[in-house]
């Protein structure tokens, strides 16, 4: 079974690959990403290629999730931002797969027509490692195979055309997920982590993973009892205050802004913003 | 290229095929199910083996879209028994692949001591046929392969615990997709067909798709803004009055209750409850 702690995925050519980190290189494994390594259970071989760190080109962690669910309205902070009262429970909404792109790549703008109100929102995100449905707490999290950092990226405007998120969280290619898996043997369950966000190095957003309502036990646990999650699933645990609608004037993402989600003991996405 | 206009997917062994309806034989293709035989842009060969449709046990039409997108909100009468606002652009929310099952398989409950709401919503859905991105209205109705018959299971406490439809929608397992696609030769834009629901042979949704607020070159033409709509996508169009939780007092789906949920020109789904 291959070293499970440090993973991540990387564009070779024209398909992609999954890798483990290995100081300042990343050995290519046999599975074409990380979604794949957790489903076979770890159990993929080594290539005996690897490449530098420095010039790989990262995907999304999980190319393609089965889901991708996301927790809105989560931290304290937000919440008040927001306006929002404090929940009595989690509030789901959806992403699909092609929202994902890599820790790196540009992230490519809806065209202005369509909308200039395009928010970032740094996630701690988890990622299923094996199948689980109806778990208990140990259960939950015995299920989560590690985390990484998600932009949740948000048309303002789309998702609050009606009552539903969605169609402002569904948007093709503004949610970069990485730059890499980090197993829960090093960061247990995920509290006490700083987290940030920042555009053009201002800092934007800036929290600790302990100002989460609805830890990670309590959200793995509660889609248990909806849904089997299984391995490759990807829940966004939601967003700290600072996001770019609630600043006065509001604040959006434009041409040339780089976008850096960052939290603590996981690494950062960074990401330049480009218009089609 | 293989004749498009009835397709469907069948469950052969521990597996499945897509097939093309022959009479009352169903003849097997080479592809996993109809969503791969979108994806192949209908170059697929056939099997040769065929076997009678009676007997077929038929699963979901396309049993892993990339997409299950629901338009929430979307019949006037439907609008008016649910107390909202008649809305200014589609509601959308969001399953995964693994809330579909087959037309006639068991539609397993979840433990009542998660919820006892289980409702019902017979829904017209769209499966998209060619990938498209902001789409024309003449662009969009290409895109679309045909349609069949959904209902989008929902679990009504879950779905009103928050602002946000998702955590009722996303229950494995709760809705039907099928019996076959039919295809745009045969029924246009999808509109003036008849819909209905039953429970034990009783009526309790009736209308036609006519009365959506939102048609289908609307839905897909706005959806494709937002992402690239790609072959296999699933997009169910909401669901006029009737529903069980709207009722007087409200009725859910118990154990032992056969729901069908029927469009005109397409056929059927007919699914038992039961309780895990």
């Amino acid at each position: 079974m291959v070293d499970m702690s440090r993973l991540c995925t990387v564009h070779i050519g024209t398909s992609t690959r999954a890798g483990r980190i290995d100081g300042d290189d990343i050995v290519i494994l046999d599975a074409a990403d990380v979604g794949d390594v957790l489903r076979a259970g770890g159990e993929v071989a080594e290539t005996g290629e690897a490449i530098p760190r420095e010039t790989a080109r990262l995907a999304p962690v999980v190319t393609a999730p089965d889901k991708v669910v996301c927790v809105g309205v989560n931290y304290l902070d937000h919440i008040e931002e927001m306006g929002r009262d404090r929940p009595s429970a989690p509030t789901y909404f959806a992403k699909f797969a092609n929202s994902l792109i890599g820790a790196t790549d540009d992230l490519v703008l809806p065209p202005v027509e369509v909308s200039t109100h395009i928010d970032w929102e740094v996630e701690l995100a988890i990622v299923i490692g094996s199948p689980v449905r109806h778990a208990s707490p140990r259960e939950a999290l015995a299920a989560v195979a590690g985390y990484t950092v998600m932009n949740d990226g948000s048309v303002r405007d789309f998702q609050r055309r009606t009552t539903q998120f969605l169609a402002g969280k569904m948007f093709e290619g503004l949610s970069p997920l990485g730059p890499v898996l980090v197993g829960v043997d090093e960061l247990g369950d995920g509290s006490g982590l700083k987290i940030r966000s920042e555009v053009d190095g201002v800092v934007k957003q800036q929290s600790s993973t302990s100002e989460l309502c609805f830890n990670v036990v309590d959200i793995v646990q509660d889609l248990s009892a909806i849904t089997t999650l299984m391995p490759g699933d990807v829940i966004a645990t939601g967003t700290p205050g600072g996001v770019g609608a609630a600043r006065t004037p509001p604040e959006w993402l434009t041409d040339g802004a780089v976008l850096r989600c960052s939290i603590e003991g996981i690494g950062a996405t960074e990401n330049r913003c480009v218009l089609p």
